[in-house]
């Protein structure tokens, strides 16, 4: 049984023998697939963000922990190697859970595989349940990137949007730049030219008279952990948006996978945001644009109430309120792969 | 008579042989003064943005006339000279009016010291009736530049908030960035600093969660143009944050004097949006971000609702709704200086 087979973007790949991934820090200048052939590249690719997304982390450190087993004969040096890749980026619950799923398996090459295959499944699955959600010619709104590149599969929000292209729907698409990282401007204005969609770039403040003056028809953005009254954090700018789309009548969606919802968590209420370094937002590629030392809040995350969001499109359909029934009957269906958390644009 | 007296960070100062200004685009690195002798000189502070924002220009420009026609004996030569000021930055209203006021007076330097005056006036009785506006610890959130810099006077909504500080309120500001030209960031952060006012930085995309859960107590900006039914033109951004005030039950101001309202326009309906250059949003600091030839819609203002502004500060005070009531009354008032248009933020 062999992997699924890359297209050019793919994140990540393994033929059997060489194990591929597109360094997402050179796009859009370049699309570049690098070898990753050691320990040492692996922990590396995961670390300077190259290989970047939680899903596609975990795909990556899948099948990286179950190439170097065939690589190093030593039990001992494996179980130490092992480790240095699960320990790459700590933050990343899905990279440490995939590592120990193959590491747990008969086969690790195989459940490397059936790993990208579950999450190629998911995804196509969200795609599948969106499609219905988008007319022909319609005027979609997102923001920062849930496109192939950070699944290593087809894509969440992004996902949907492709696939509506696919489907001959031709939709013309709106890319938040989606400050301070822009993942919009670099990675999924990138992503949608690659898929032959038809898009448009803007600031983040640009949003508002874009819904007033270019009639969008829907926003579509990702998620990081969905709450059971629909209470969804994503990157920082999705909670405005998401009052803006109420504002002008647009509908709101939120597309991720059953293993984003944390059915623990009764509302968003009590998501930690985290915040990130004021460098992210007073310096920019090397230019410095504020005092270096200027105080700076820099949110990675907001939370959006359930009540602000039209619809949930999971691998199971597209959820609709009441939230606190339609959540909860969702818990009780499998989790197509078994990915526990991590959104596309962390 | 001689003119206002400057302080470090006065936009432009002329003490009746030299004039100064500060040179805006080495702000926040360096705060440099540079002479300006000649016409040349003064065409090229102006036409490179080192003098930037509408009134600035205009009392830039008028100096400059005035100190050109000592200079320059020929009238012929005088002329084209002052014709190459004029006309220096075309889209600058503020400019002609103020370099042909100056042409047309018997003093020209009294001339010239009194549109300053008049701006420096001005710009003090707005900041008088926003005090009442600024309750003692208040946290405050704006947008864009509406400075000292910008006007050559005491600036406009954060002249509000440095008579605030100087007041005794210690206001906290929430400073967004104000993409794609950061004018937040690199203007509005550091006259704040300047003045001794706390403020936090953040990404325009981050002003709904600063509104949730930072207490903010107000947003208050500038203006470009208003309509009589106090319909809005202002930066890119203000639309989408007069929504979100809405939304958590902020007051939304603006501050702009009599000159900024155009009381022969009925709505915002017919205010043009300008759009800018695509390089803005796909380039940074000199890296760019998105493939350069990427599709963009870079807006450079747009148009918020007479309905969803709390009330307008002016020198002749606080306009409340209704507008279609108070706005025309304001018609009745004269200009206290007649710039006739250009905001601080252009």
């Amino acid at each position: 049984m062999s992997s699924p087979s890359p297209d050019e973007l793919s994140a990540v790949a393994f033929d059997g023998e060489a194990l591929t991934y597109v360094d997402q820090r050179l796009i859009p200048h370049a699309v570049e697939r690098k070898r990753a052939r050691t320990v040492d590249d692996i922990e590396e690719a995961i670390k300077t963000l190259a290989v970047r997304g939680a899903p596609a982390i975990g795909v990556f450190g899948a099948y990286g922990v179950a190439m170097l087993r065939d690589l190093i004969d030593n039990d001992e040096a494996f179980a130490v190697a092992a480790r240095r890749v699960r320990d790459a980026r700590p933050t990343a619950v899905n990279l440490a859970w995939a590592v120990d799923r193959v590491l747990a398996a008969a086969d690790m090459r195989t459940e490397a595989q059936a790993i990208h295959r579950e999450q190629l499944a998911m995804d196509a699955a969200i795609a599948d349940a969106g499609l219905e959600l988008i007319r022909k010619g319609a005027r979609v709104l997102t923001h920062c990137n849930t496109g192939p590149i950070a699944t290593a599969g087809g894509g969440t929000a992004l996902g949907i949007i492709i696939a509506a292209q696919r489907a001959g729907k031709s939709p013309h698409v709106f890319v938040d730049e989606t400050r301070p990282l822009l993942q919009g401007a670099r990675l999924t204005y990138f992503e949608l030219a690659h898929a032959g969609v038809d898009a448009t770039l803007q600031v983040d403040g640009a949003a508002a008279i874009a819904m007033q003056r270019k009639k969008i028809d829907l926003v579509i953005v990702g998620a990081d952990r969905i709450a059971r009254n629909g209470d969804t954090a994503n990157k920082i700018g999705t909670y405005g948006l998401a009052i803006l789309a109420a504002h002008h009548g647009i509908p709101f969606y939120v597309a991720a996978p059953r293993s984003t919802f944390d059915f623990t968590m009764e509302s968003g209420a009590s998501i930690h945001i985290e915040e990130r370094a004021p460098s992210e937002v007073t310096a920019f590629g090397g230019t410095t644009v504020a005092p270096p030392d200027a105080q700076v809040y820099n949110p990675a995350f907001d939370v959006t109430p359930g009540h602000l969001i039209t619809a949930f499109v999971t691998e199971y359909g597209v959820i609709h309120p009441p939230y606190h029934e339609t959540i909860p009957a969702l818990e009780l269906r499998p989790n197509a792969s078994a990915f526990v958390t991590g959104g596309p644009c962390a």
